[in-house]
């Protein structure tokens, strides 16, 4: 079900905040701060054109106090008492119109400088259909990639090109030809090589791309390679032509690299499915009342273009906690507009192995996912074609409802993985 | 001067850490993780292939200990302390080439979500000359702002159309008038207002150059006026050309609404100064051990090309301390590069008045800034234009080492402003 809206014309935004103020004052002030707020009277600003433009406070609830505040740099008159609060702004759609560049200013700019709060997260927004008519959105999101990945009924079963950087266009074509024997789905570079000296970007597409395609002549199943493209607007158009005319199937950009203007050029440019990494996503959301969620992040990525999105996974090796993991991946695959749901894959990845599907399919409850692993594949004990065979028996398992361990008994290659440890 | 590299063809970053873990085993996981690392071995990789790759710990400087971790999500081995380190790592150019978004994944993607800290923080980073010579740099910079607004032998004063969204091109205009008739060198759009319904960018750029242009005929002093054209690539270029049709003399993009490959197409294509507004940097920046420090973030958009950038001002309304502003602003003003310095005008703002001069002159050592004062000049109790004279006079002092009382004595202009507690 899209999210229902106050207005048809209006802009909402969630925020938790902290402030030692009086928290409707607060927000008051950081609704102006976004709006059409001033400090001393204008000459020709009238109520009337104020009236017009001012964000509203939909919503706003205490949830409770805390001893000292968690963001330094915010004032605290004598006597007060830090409190936290949830509150809801909305913005007339007129302030801005429905861009995407201009809407993070208003949702997400100067706000979290404010002196009045000593914490300040954004959780989520809602967005008017007129965003959805101006933007792409995902073009070919799980339907698109499964028909391309030949993938139905189950997960897709991904890795990732390692060491990072080291290898050159040819060993990471015998790296894709070993994995491709074994049976993988999905493939992307890593975030770190994109067009390195010793890995030329064009040199690397059609040094994979003739063993996808090797493969595809001789099994019917073509390896899906994201390549990541990170980089100017002019080369990542030339880099994704070039994908697409060797018969590549997907590429892939780094968000927090290439910004928002960037991803929109590469959207609406794209005719191939779109992997988005987040590498710096920590820097944007790792301090709890500081920054933004991912369920609020992740929607103007998915308007601009993106087809898959990262989400860390369950038991990862990263600091992220599981409920975090699956409230993002929920929100990857809930609508943002009833005409136009902009779904995106969600992709499971940092140390993934033959151990966390059940209870990744017990949370999310859905197979719409790419699930990555390095070493749950490239470790098996009996080569990486028995550590991709192990992940399918145990997303099979997962989806079946079976114990691992049972499951394991008339499945080796799940066994030997569940007792190597992997 | 320009700063040194360790090795011309190395890439280098200063982090401040926070580790219960071995220091240096958890920076040589970071190092890993952003170069050649593998959890698993992998065929192909050779031990000549990694060492060729590998990110190299290049300093590390124990700080002190802390009792609580200052983020979630880290682990913690039982008995251990929490030391915070400050360290540098560097990484050969060849991983990535002279490309900035991939610059950026390198220094500043995944490594803030590992587990290993419970702090990371990007302080600085050092560039081999190879970007100078990939990105075209700041193209006006101190010189071709002061020659295009005409401005020498003092900072700019400048200030902000408010309310931030509510005018129409007209009314707009109409305060352009104003301003224009006080005497003022800079204005800007505010960062909430580009293409609006009610106040659509290209009406707005040809009411304001009316405007401006007739200034300039009849006073020879043509006001600066930063038109915000933040948006899609096309869009900010066609904005770019309006611009520079109509005469005017400065364009303004917020840097985390476009993004650096936005920033840098706008770059390469612009022949006007380039006001680079922040909005959003409390988001990278406000949790003292996570995210980034002004002096690493602001290279990236000097290379890309930006001519002004956003330091906050002294006594500011939102939440930065004063030393932080003052150590945005030299970083603005410290070349990056012997042949290349890429010098970029600090935009002093929020809350500024003819208070702050003396002090801001004092710690900064330079008058190559602007100025932007909103009620320092729209709330001067004799008008526009004794606000702007108040605020020459406020400099004049600074810069002449004349206490403000006492240069008050004989400006009644700043005596009015300093009495009216402006």
């Amino acid at each position: 079900m899209a999210e229902p809206l106050v207005s048809p014309e209006r802009i909402e935004a969630d925020y938790l905040v902290e402030t030692a103020f009086d928290p409707r004052a607060a927000i008051e002030a950081m609704a102006g701060e976004q709006s059409s707020g001033t400090f001393v009277p204008v000459p020709g600003e009238t109520p009337e054109l104020k009236a017009r433009s001012a964000a509203r406070i939909e919503a706003l609830e205490i949830l409770g106090e805390v001893d000292t505040p968690s963001l330094p740099g915010a004032g605290q008159p004598p006597g007060s008492r830090i409190q936290r609060a949830r509150a809801t702004l909305s913005w007339p759609l007129a302030n801005m119109g429905p861009s995407l560049p201009n809407l993070m200013a208003t949702v997400g700019g100067n706000l979290f400088e404010l002196k009045q709060f000593s914490g300040l997260r954004i959780l989520d927004m809602r967005l008017p259909t007129a965003f959805a008519d101006a933007y792409p959105g995902p073009k070919f999101g799980i339907a698109g990639t499964r028909r391309l990945a030949g993938v139905e009924g189950r997960p897709l079963i991904g890795t990732i090109v390692k060491p990072s950087v080291g290898f050159g266009p040819e060993e990471t074509a015998d790296l894709v030809r070993l994995l491709a024997g074994a049976g993988i789905d999905f493939i992307k570079d890593d975030e770190l090589q994109a067009d390195g000296p010793h890995c030329p970007f064009d040199e690397r597409v059609r040094a994979v791309m003739r063993v996808v395609n090797q493969a595809a002549d001789k099994t019917g199943k073509k390896v899906m390679f994201a390549f990541n493209l990170t980089g100017e607007i002019d080369e990542m158009r030339r880099r994704h032509d070039l994908v697409l005319a060797e018969g590549g199937t997907c590429v892939m950009a780094s968000l927090n690299s290439v910004g928002l203007a960037g991803m929109i050029a590469l959207g609406r440019h794209s005719a191939l499915p779109i992997h988005a990494h987040r590498n710096g996503w920590g820097y944007l959301s790792r301090a709890p009342m500081l920054g933004w969620s991912y369920v609020a992040w992740q929607k103007f990525w998915r308007l601009a273009g993106a087809d898959h999105m990262h989400v860390n996974g369950l038991a990862n090796k990263f600091s992220e906690p599981d409920d975090s993991v699956i409230a993002s991946a929920r929100a990857c695959l809930t609508p943002m507009f009833a005409e136009k749901p902009c779904i995106v894959m969600p992709v499971f990845s940092s140390g993934q192995t033959v151990k966390q599907p059940p209870a990744t399919f017990a949370a999310l409850g859905s197979i719409d996912l790419i699930y990555a692993a390095g070493g749950g594949i490239m470790a098996h004990p009996d080569g990486p074609a028995a550590g991709v065979a192990s992940l399918r028996q145990s997303w099979d398992a997962a989806i079946a409802g079976v114990p691992l361990d049972q499951q394991a008994q008339t499945h080796p290659e799940l066994a030997r993985a569940l007792g190597a440890g992997a």
